[in-house]
């Protein structure tokens, strides 16, 4: 959940008397010692984005705790969680994370903060802490408008809010961005991130009303709040694809005039920011499960097993290798979203969206460990609920794998040079990208043949990977030379390896 | 959850083509691109802060779900929680930080990353968050040798993970601390380093040993690993005290030689992070209750109460009063954190205590609003809740206000200029901290006045505090130049407000 910024952490010092670290004085954190109460914002931007992601995360717990009868068929219990639960919790993950989203925006243009700031940001976290709640009501009672109409006044809080720290902002220029502060046009840049703050707001206020008229339009109205910004953005897409190059440039041009603040795609920092949160949250939800349903009873060890913890523990197997497997595919999961990002220059908006639909299913885990621990080795829906884990950890993966290759599309502009296609480190990524789609896919697979030994399957997978990861560079780095040795001895492709010699190059010589 | 450092957040990049913000090359970074697989920390150190936090915090949900009979009197069941689950979440939080300061030492040694350290701290972060299930079984079964024999080995595979990290560090050298890089005696730091970080599970390992034959002894070797870093620095002190200044001399040279990183305060940045994902996760989880306890039932509704949902949820009133409460608190103690270590350049061992006991204390607070929220307006347990969560409340904000004082012992070492005695930031400072702890012990002898309507004084309490602190600057204002003009007025004591006066001046004159 780290958000490093070019600002200093303190009020603009130097290095403290017996600090040993060298701490950059930045040009911005001197205006601090300007006004007093002035402050810089990065830890402010640190715990909302904490909050946030724990906020969108933390809405599978109901769907994962949600009992199901041993006796009942899987198939069944889970489209009924799919009809709520999981709506809800997909609902609030892409809500939360469009909130998210403008949050970002508002402090691209506003940089320092105050107390007044302060107050107003934790306000508007207060309100969509709340939003999950509205949810429920929702999703519990999705024919009366009452949950409707409360998500929406929440939602239309925020926006005013948000709106008033712009005004704010605008109202004590120093506060600002200096692009914006040197600029001559501060009421256009005013005018335009209004307009981007208040457009969800809008649209529901008017879900607030046509929820005591017509239900079904307010649910429209809603979900458009969540596609608007991608629907914006593919239509202008589409329509620079088909009206040729010219209008392309023309909108290239406004975008210079715009400035990058208002436009560009969101700061990497804190995209990594709010991935750590829900990855973190993810991993130590875990370990709640196990602590509350896990310890045995004393009076049952006492009656049950004669006073013997050991015996009573070992009921509980299935769990702990459930939780460490869990554990370990997280935990790998961030390290390749790690690995991702520190090759990411710049993280386009289609990588954004890729990245949160990633974040979404990584939520799902919690479910998948649920499912494999209660119903593993016990009884028909030990298949279903490998299967159930498999699908998930395939997807979260494949949306990494797709984050990777639409940076691919413009790596000039997304990828740092070592990364980029031909080099030695783009086979690494990809072999560390590919491992967990194809692991979870050969799973999946696998429990369908031998459906005997699906939970051994899905174990020996889990314990495998990580050994996997770390045999992974040797494995490259062999069978890299394996295919130039085959290439050379061939000596059919002079050129082709040539070519390739002189992409491998910036690497090898500098490691 | 942020930890800005002074290192870039990619591999050491200038600014991406299209990127406005300026991003300061550090030189460490640059040393990325001489191995291809070492990356900076930053984020991986960000990342283990927030998971260390939340299993830090997560262990008071078992203490707060605890159900307690509304017939029962509240003493009693206080003083059960109390016995176990109360002590288990203590005891976590007090291990897991110690497990943290042991991992911010770590790597203010190894300063860069390669895949295998992210592998193995990864692997670390693994047997961690195990830990407070350990625990649990200690405090179900702390007759049982078992429970605290697990906890040992878990200590002792961190230790010798950590340990395995510190030797790949010094073998691969270039991934050290810049200052031990060029050091001479790297193997007297390398030695050193272990020292540290092998002293508690060595303990462990004699508890492990002694859980067979005399489990007394176990525990009080594992308290020992708590307290054993303070111990010895006040035995030091003492010592320091006793022999007079010489002694202080020799210590401040043998530190000299030794180098800050291995004995001086942990970093500021990390202490930030660390409380940071406390403060999230407890916000948070009171939404997690909202949605699991206060969603009515469709079938109740439509039979209790005619089909009508507001009537329903109205009942829920007082829950809901207690969350927004309860997230004002939060948010405003955040607040407070976040004033205060804008002013703070250095955090000394001490303050670091003070910080982790008022950490310890806000994780209380989702008791405090389960007790609020469970027996408001209910029973006799009415006014018990609401002292209790008075006093949660008083010992966060308490400790808060004494790592302040404690500041300003050495305020010259750890203290911003502006913040130090006698300017306007350090009465406005005094306040803003002083608020929270003034306002709870005046409710809670307010409440033993007038138990009638001690529920109307904590919600009051709750809603006014938020407005004082907006009204705080204004009031400091107000009162420093009533103070100014009546001393002036009254002439008596020139030179003391001579003196006041210069120590005023820099920050009026600025501001």
């Amino acid at each position: 959940m780290s958000a490093p910024r070019a600002t200093t952490p303190g009020p603009g010092l130097g290095p403290g008397p017996g600090s040993g670290e060298p701490v950059p004085v930045h040009s911005r954190a001197l205006d601090l010692d300007l006004g007093s109460s002035t402050q810089t914002s990065h830890r402010l931007l640190a715990y909302s984005d904490a909050l946030l992601s724990i906020i969108a995360t933390v809405m599978i717990l109901p769907v994962a705790h949600t009992k199901i009868h041993p006796d009942q068929k899987l198939g069944e219990s889970v489209q009924q969680l799919l009809l709520t639960k999981i709506a809800v919790y997909l609902m609030t993950f892409l809500i939360v994370t469009v909130a998210w989203a403008a949050h970002v925006r508002l402090f691209q243009v506003i940089e320092l903060i105050d107390d007044v700031l302060a107050l107003l940001n934790l306000a508007c976290m207060m309100i969509i802490t709340f939003l999950p709640y509205t949810f429920s009501l929702m999703a519990s009672f999705p024919e009366v408008p009452f949950g409707i109409f409360l998500f929406s006044v929440c939602a239309v809080v925020i926006g005013l809010i948000q709106a008033v720290i712009v005004v704010y902002g605008f109202y004590h220029p120093h506060l600002l961005n200096q692009q914006i502060q040197v600029s001559e046009n501060q009421n256009f840049y005013k005018r335009h991130i209004l307009k981007i703050i208040l457009r969800g707001p809008i649209l529901c206020f008017l879900a607030a009303i046509f929820s005591f008229f017509f239900i079904p339009l307010s649910y429209i109205l809603l979900g458009l709040v969540i596609v608007f910004p991608h629907l914006s953005r593919f239509i202008t897409w589409c329509k620079t694809k088909i009206l040729g190059q010219r209008n392309e440039e023309e909108e290239h041009h406004s975008l210079e005039t715009f400035s990058f603040y208002l436009s560009e795609p969101l700061s990497k920092e804190r995209v990594e920011a709010f991935s750590d949160g829900v990855y973190a949250i993810v991993a130590t939800l875990l370990i709640l499960d196990i602590c509350e349903d896990n310890v045995p009873d004393p009076r049952e060890v006492r009656e049950k097993f004669h006073g013997s913890l050991l015996e009573a523990l070992s009921e509980y197997g299935p769990n702990y290798l459930a939780y460490f497997g869990s554990f370990v595919t997280i935990g790998l999961l961030w390290f390749v979203h790690h690995s991702l990002f520190l090759y990411v220059t710049k993280a386009t908006r289609l990588m954004g969206l890729l990245n949160i639909l990633s974040l979404a299913f990584i939520g799902g885990l919690p479910l998948a460990y649920q499912l494999t621990s209660e119903f593993a080795e016990k009884s028909h829906n030990e298949i279903e609920a490998i299967q159930v884990s498999c699908v998930i950890t395939f997807f979260a993966s494949m949306f990494q794998f797709a984050i990777w290759t639409t940076a691919l599309l413009h790596e000039r502009e997304t990828l740092h040079p070592f990364a980029r296609y031909g080099g030695k480190e783009h086979a690494f990524m990809f072999a560390k990208l590919a491992l967990y789609p194809c692991v979870s896919l050969g799973a999946f697979f696998l429990t369908c043949l031998l459906s005997e030994f699906s939970t051994e399957i899905f174990h020996l997978m889990q314990i495998v990977i990580p050994f996997a990861f770390l045999a992974l560079r040797i494995f490259v780095r062999i069978s890299l030379t394996l295919i130039k040795s085959v290439m050379s001895f061939s000596r059919r492709k002079v050129v082709l390896l040539e070519e390739e010699e002189a992409c491998l190059s910036p690497t090898d010589t500098l490691s």
